[in-house]
């Protein structure tokens, strides 16, 4: 696979909708998805940002086929399979890659904390070895804040020494942008493509030869987010950043999950939306008008939106 | 259900053997779960020792069920089944609480942290809810240096008063006493019964109000700890203490858990015992050499050991 064919630019994590009963609501995910595929942006479904470690296996699979079904292109996905279980991630990955999904975003095994390096590579050996396909991409998931285990440059520098092909990039979720450029300093250039995980670091990331990002704010701000990674080279990126920075900071003043599915909410006139499942919790109705009222003072928009559930 | 018939004493979070090909061994483990009942060692199954979060869900069952068709007592089981999906915790509980399992110990939902306590209890409220069984006794399991995410007591005090029949006690892992002894001064006397994680605190705990121990070591040294448990009022205590203390620091002085293998390992003559699944890796020789040698210098024996893999 050449360079050029890799999955670039800006991916969201997707935020899952639940019915009443909190089981995944496919038809609205699959709408979602369709709204932020139309607005450029990739589907890095099944991320931090999807709850996806708060559902089964078996849920994250139905979903994925849902998406398969409504013709929802794999090529512009990057679902997340890492697991606790080495199993489970075999399982997941291997879905993925027979639905020629362009990669897969992993998290290191993240149970035990503290553990070796070596059992981190094997950990990722071990999925690689058995999902055999030489069509998989891998995306490590460094998220350090969250999972507590982490990737290392020693880690990926044998990971891709072992396997070249399979290792493809990563996703840098750590908030510290010289970790970032850490990474970028030293695999960039043998194409290992580093995201970060928050469009606030995107101009500097692309500046220093990263692919793009994966945010949670790209669920609520696609396209220009995606302005921004298309026109980085140009003069007004800077002030295209800033923007980007009010918008993910209004969004991001309480916990961010909810409050994502808060604004998808408002903005697709939908408040089936807002449902989270434990052990996170809804915004409460004051904290979910500041952070729409925020934004209403920025020049913030979700055009089209809600407008594949009315049609469907 | 009355206070005598809960369980009680010493368990084991039982170590899982793996195959060659790291699918989980039922023959041996089938076996080693016979020989801690015959210790008057109960099961602690699929807790943090047990590698139960590197194991899927299905596999777990599986494991489970091997026991039920050995007949190996259920009332003598407190399996783990606290997952980071509600769905999953929820279909593993029903599992247990179906065989007819004494508790289950469960871990709260562990990927997200820094989750409100409100997000905690709903979490725990929609598992009692949904399985919907009076059968259901609840171990709370508090393990910070590895789950991050831990029980409060201001949680527990919200629990007991929605569910006083379904939470039924806790494992302390902390390490901490000062924290064991909160919760013991806070509810022991409510019936709510604590277990600590390590049968270091065991001698502590009984004086205090507790109710036994769920620790690491019990895979390895359950007589000697359940001795203690029922002699606790005598004069040697303190001494009987001191010598299960030297047991565990040996076995504990590098990583726990493929230690425990190395030295069921040595005892049963069984290397097939040794092997862990990534992210864990196996003790070297010469750390699994300087454990044995270590033990041998102590009063230290599995007797019984490996008799029944030797029978089967």
């Amino acid at each position: 696979m050449s360079q050029t064919e890799r999955i670039k630019g800006v991916l969201s994590p997707v935020v899952t909708p639940f019915n009443e009963d909190l089981s995944p609501d496919a038809d609205r995910f699959v709408a979602q998805c369709q709204w932020l595929i139309s607005q450029n942006c990739g589907l890095a479904v099944f991320g931090t940002n999807s709850e996806a470690n708060s559902l089964s296996v078996n849920e994250r699979i139905a979903l994925m086929d849902s998406l398969l079904s409504a013709d929802v292109d794999p090529k512009r996905m990057m679902p997340g399979t890492g697991c606790c279980a080495l199993t489970d991630t075999v399982r997941l990955t291997e879905h993925a890659v027979k639905a020629g999904c362009a990669g897969v975003l992993m998290l290191p095994p993240f149970y035990y904390k503290g553990v070796s390096e070596d059992g981190l590579f094997r950990s990722f050996a071990e999925v690689i070895e058995r999902v055999g396909d030489s069509r998989l991409r891998i995306y490590l998931y460094h998220i350090p804040p969250v999972a507590v285990v982490g990737i290392t440059t020693k880690l990926v520098e044998r990971l891709l020494k072992a396997y070249p092909t399979a290792i493809a990039g990563m996703k840098d979720s750590s908030g510290d942008w010289n970790n970032t450029k850490l990474f970028l300093d030293a695999f960039s250039k043998q194409g290992f493509d580093v995201f970060v995980g928050s469009e606030s670091f995107l101009l500097a990331n692309m500046r220093e030869g990263g692919a793009g990002c994966i945010s949670a704010t790209a669920n609520v701000n696609p396209g220009p987010i995606d302005k921004l990674y298309r026109e980085w080279k140009n003069a007004g990126a800077d002030q295209q950043q800033k923007d980007l920075d009010a918008v993910r900071n209004a969004t991001g003043q309480y916990v961010m999950i909810p409050a994502l599915k808060a604004v998808v909410a408002h903005y697709a006139k939908d408040p089936a939306w807002t449902k989270v499942r434990p052990p996170l919790v809804e915004l409460s109705k004051e904290q979910a008008s500041k952070v729409i009222s925020d934004l209403e003072k920025l020049d913030f928009a979700m055009p089209g939106l809600g407008k594949q559930a009315a049609t469907a």
